[in-house]
């Protein structure tokens, strides 16, 4: 039986999903895994709670649902990266809504943690689309990096290219990442203006208020940064990518997709996202409305696709605990 | 560079295809893994060819083109359990085409290499479906077990369900594991009889001359009976799959498929073999002629699919690169 110390930063709802499933697998972990995770900090916006013995966390995920910060409970005024900087710990699971424009605050937890011996496990984009190289140069046996919830939380959108098409030359990666447009371009298909489909995946809680980083391709852009650099182990950026959203689109009563494309050109690969109608025998035209997926198309492995469906809210937080286990059969290996 | 020295008994299309994809991959297997494979002895039913400063491939290759065995450049008469008994290496890669009936002789082969302390990769499900939980059980960080080719080739069936869905609780396993029916029973849905199906998928040379191991349900049956073990960790054995084939299906027109399923009834699980029509929007229901895929419903994972298209004659011995490259990573973080 192997526990292990955690510190949890961010409590929305990532971070509390996380503890759910915690709470839930926790007999599964102890018999299946031989392992335990011991929560002994956490942090969101309002401070940070801690107790080197284990936090009690049906008390912490009930005091979130109250919608009241930890900081109530514990301490006011300090931030995720004190409670980093100042806590010996085996992991920091970051689930803390970093800004796509700066990467800010995963990429310095992250780097923090990396830094003083911590496995960290991501399940924000952010600091990945703006620190890839650096962050995968920080991880090392004794301090690993794992994000397999960042890019379409359960799917295993990244390791499966990763892991499962060693040595192969990856010619065309194409992937349906972003389910709020998937769902907008599903009821334009059946006959809605992209106006009233909008309103209608609003309604559905799946487009938010301000809806543009999704239908103008930005977040599909983002995931593509990721599987690029992780993948095929080029230092792409977002401004490496011809972004084109979803607001033009008339589709006729078609089925259009918004497509994160990476082509191999030369010696090199175009990224793109763009909508597109796909032909029908493509595994991806056959998507239904709350599907994501990717197909890669190889040399020695023929066209390998990994789809997934009926994920739910909590899917970025079960990939948080894949990466943990993954982790742990790592260090256990060794 | 980490120089691996490795036996390979069976020489048939997997065995030198895997030949094939090696010499194709020396260099990124060099460049990209910091890793070399030295053929050092190579079986078929003809006798055995070794040369432990490593073989040359190109000549082997060219030998079994022209359908001539290696007996005749090296030994006749010794059989690969002797060249694996008396020769030490790292690897044993397994492509013989092994008895369903009895699992050998990759099973006698595989016991024995395992004991040894050689690392395992086996194309064949025959040793596992007869041995799974024996071959598990011998399978340690110094000698490991992979067998990812085995159950449809480069689609990582098992990968996924084994590494990408930890702790989760699959409540239902359904998957398209034979791509023989698959071709037939579209055939028929374009109104093809089962016989000229049949016929037609003989000249496409997706059908043996006997078909029945197919079309009966056999190989499917075989192949779920891998899944449950090595997903599952079950000891389900062939006995326990209800298996219907699909010689007595009546399309009308209709897509119809063989499924396999594995369904929780109870604390148990229900295993089975039989020809569905999939409704329309299942994931398994979009499959083209030469496709396979696996849908996995779990808990906390929501419903994950991985398919396989184009794989081609060489997605098995792509399979054996895969777990061998799995395995230097593994031996790599101890």
């Amino acid at each position: 039986m192997k526990t292990y110390t955690v510190l949890l930063t961010g409590l929305g709802h990532v971070g509390l999903n996380f503890l759910r499933i915690l709470r839930q697998k926790e007999p599964v972990l102890t018999r299946q895994y031989g392992l335990a995770l011991k929560i002994i900090g956490v942090a969101d916006s309002s401070g940070i709670l801690t107790d080197p013995d284990g936090l009690d966390l049906d008390r912490v995920i009930d005091h979130k649902e109250q919608k009241q910060g930890v900081g109530t409970l514990g301490q006011t005024g300090i931030s995720a990266l004190q409670l980093v900087n100042d806590t010996a710990a085996d992991f920091l699971l970051d689930a803390t809504p970093s800004d796509l424009r700066t990467g800010q605050p995963g990429l310095d937890l992250a780097r923090l943690a990396l830094s003083q011996g911590k496995h960290v496990v991501l399940a924000s984009k952010s600091p990945l689309v703006h620190a890839y190289g650096e962050l995968a140069a920080l991880s090392r046996p004794a301090a690993q990096l794992r994000f397999s919830g960042a890019v379409c939380g359960a799917m295993p959108t990244v390791n499966v290219g990763r892991r499962d098409l060693p040595a192969a030359a990856i010619t065309r990666i194409e992937a349906i990442l972003n389910s709020t447009t998937q769902v907008i371009l599903t009821l334009m298909a059946q006959g809605s203006s992209y106006e009233s489909a909008l309103v209608e995946a609003q309604r559905l809680g799946v487009a938010e208020p301000d809806p543009s980083l999704d239908v103008d391709g930005w977040d599909t852009a983002n995931k593509l940064v990721i599987v690029a650099n992780a993948v095929l182990n080029i230092p792409a950026r977002l401004d490496d990518v011809v972004v084109r959203g979803i607001r033009s689109v008339e589709p006729h009563g078609e089925q259009w997709a918004l497509l994160g494309l990476i082509e191999r050109v030369g010696e090199g690969y175009r990224l793109s996202v763009e909508p597109v109608r796909l032909p029908s025998d493509h595994p991806l035209a056959r998507l239904g409305k709350d599907e994501m997926g990717i197909v890669y198309t190889t040399d020695i492995y023929g066209q390998i696709a990994v789809t997934s469906a009926k994920q739910g809210p909590a899917g970025a937080s079960a990939g948080m605990l894949r990466d943990v286990i993954d982790i742990h059969h790592t260090s256990q290996s060794s």
